[in-house]
This record gives structure tokens, C-alpha cells and sequence, in this order.
């Protein structure tokens, strides 16, 4: 795999340790995401919307109605910031400067283009969120299919930043009467609830 | 509660019956949150940039190195837009086009302001990642409290957009011998870990 731009932009400059830029763990963390904010300035604002997002490759995807302002935007040729976050957990540490979360970031710049192939770019997030339902349900029909633009955006200038594990306490403290360590979280799927 | 503004930002053109402007449901969306997103742009590029969050009154508050640039950038003014999201469940209908989200998200407009009292209000931080515990740690000391810089963006120009329940497909899709339903997304604590 090629490797990653890295762009003034992409330099992490707080606790550069936990810094990755490994393509492989951008695609993990982008895979395990159902969702993205997009951040955009529509020459008046800056705006900061959540929704769906899928990889493909080296790209992202996400998709809208024709009409959105985000979709838009993004065609005008907007420049895009993309940020994708799992939160993995609370650090409880001994001092309280030292609390943290553990969680695996993504970041990317750049501009996001029209992907022409409609229903096959959109038959892969639903092979993402069921996979074989594709095959399934009711296809988009050619009006459903023409009221959805998908943009993508290529996962060039883009970086990680991953956190793992337990408090660093400094040394004069590890021996206070508390408690520390971190509490896992992680996004869990209930039963499935069948329509009505 | 006095009422949320409305702005022109604020109104919701896509799914617009999924607005809510009721603070309450604000103050619950950012109550439950331990990280947003934060939109701004420094003058050259737009960036996203997650970070911890916690609400007190009529205001969300951050805080970071005084040097980072996102302190930098929002102490310099600039129009910031704070997303937060809580995704909730996957929908799975009988249509391809049918198929959504639940979610619980809520975008703010504003600036941020440097709020003084940094110890209270990182007290305030502490006491939702684990209540009473800011009492039992080593509290930060002078050049860690220097260190740090906390901001705060009031509540006034925001919505919330609330996707619950199960698929809405079209009445002629209903007998589609597929599946249908809702996947149910929760974030879970494990067990705590204690630190070695």
C-alpha cells in the first residue's frame, strides 16, 4: 500500500505519540465507522454534518439527495475536512490532569468528487450493514436511484491518532490511595426488532 | 428554557419532520455525549477536530493546550460549528432506498469564549466521567492549570435532528417477503480495568 500524504496538514502536533499513519489502520478505523462528520465552508459558514460513510479502496464514500446543501457544496469543490472517532473507553487516572479517553481518530483533507456509479456504490453500504441484503430488498428504482448524487473522497492527505490502555500517571503519583485504570466502552448491537 | 434560535443555519431541509428545537432534548443529546466535533476554519483550511465536551447551563465546554491550534483558532474568533451525534440503530427496510439510521445528533453555531475558571470547570468535566472523583485525586496543580485553556460556546443558535423506531417503506413495498426492522446500536461500558 501506498503510503499517506503527510501534509502540514496531517502532523499531529498534541501527543505526537499516538500518531499513525499506517494506510491499514485508516482502513480500520474507517470500516469500523457507520458514520462521518464532514466539515465544509459554503462561502458564508462553516458547517459540521454527520452521515453515512463506506470505504471502497482507497476513497470514501458518502451519498445525499441531489439537492442537499452538503452534496452541493462538496460538487462545488469545496475543500473537506472528514473526521471519523470511536470512542473505546474513560482513562482514570490518579491525577486529574491525567484523565484521558482512549479512542481511534481519522482525519481527512481534501475534495470530494461525483462517483458516476450510483446503485454499485451504494450496493456496497448495504453490503456493509447487512451483508447479501443487496440481493434481497426492492432495488432503487430509476427515480430513487436519480435523487442520489455519492461523493467520494481519495484517502490521500489523511492521518490517525490512537490512544490505547491505561492512565500515564507520573511517577510521584502512582503511589496515591486511588483508584485508576480505564473503562472499556464499545458501540454493542441489541436484538434486531422486526417491524411491525 | 427560553427557546433555541432559530437561524437560518438552523432550520433542517432534509427528513424536516426529524427536527427537534427543544432545548431539553439539547441538553439530553449533550449530557449523554464525552466527545464533539469541531468545525473551523483557520484562514487557510477547514478542519474537524474531536474533543471532550461537557455541558454546564446554557453553555458546551472544552478545553485543550493553550498552544493547540484549536484554541488558538476559536480564541481568535472564528465561527465555530460543533456537531454531536449518538448513532443509535441501523434500519433495514424492504427497499434499498428505504434504509437509514437512527441517531440522536445535535449541531451548534457560534463562537467560542475563554472561560475562567478553568479548575471549576474542569472539576465539572470530572464529576461526569466519574462522579465524586474529583475530590479523591491529586488535584491539577499551578503549571498544569496554566497549561490548560477552557472555552465555551453558548446554546443559543443549535438544532437537533432525532431518528427513532423502526423502517417507513412505501405501502406497496410492505409485502416484500424480505426481512424488516431495526438494529438497536448502544454504547456499552465493560469492566473496569485497573491500571498495574
Amino acid at each position: 500500500m501506498r503510503p499517506m500524504n503527510t501534509s502540514t496538514r496531517t502532523q499531529i502536533r498534541r501527543s505526537p505519540s499516538l500518531a499513525d499513519h499506517e494506510r491499514a489502520t485508516l482502513h480500520e478505523i474507517l470500516d469500523a465507522a457507520w458514520l462521518c462528520q464532514v466539515a465544509f465552508h459554503d462561502g458564508a459558514s462553516t458547517h459540521c454534518i454527520p452521515t453515512a460513510c463506506w470505504r471502497s479502496g482507497e476513497h470514501l464514500y458518502i451519498h445525499g439527495s441531489n439537492g442537499s446543501r452538503l452534496i452541493r457544496v462538496l460538487l462545488g469543490g469545496a475543500q473537506a475536512c472528514v473526521n471519523v472517532t470511536h470512542l473505546d473507553g474513560l482513562v482514570l487516572a490518579r491525577a486529574a490532569f491525567n484523565h484521558t479517553m482512549n479512542y481511534r481518530s481519522a482525519v481527512i483533507y481534501g475534495q470530494f468528487e461525483r462517483h458516476a456509479d450510483t446503485v454499485g456504490a451504494l450496493d456496497l453500504l448495504m453490503e456493509k450493514l447487512a451483508p447479501g441484503r443487496a440481493a434481497q430488498v426492492r432495488p432503487g428504482n430509476a427515480q430513487e436511484v436519480a435523487a442520489t448524487t455519492v461523493l467520494r473522497i481519495a484517502l490521500d492527505e489523511a492521518v490517525c491518532k490512537v490512544r490505547r490502555g491505561g492512565p500515564k500517571d507520573d511517577a510521584e503519583d502512582l503511589a496515591l490511595p486511588v483508584w485508576a485504570g480505564h473503562i472499556p466502552l464499545t458501540l454493542t448491537r441489541g436484538a434486531a426488532i422486526a417491524d411491525a
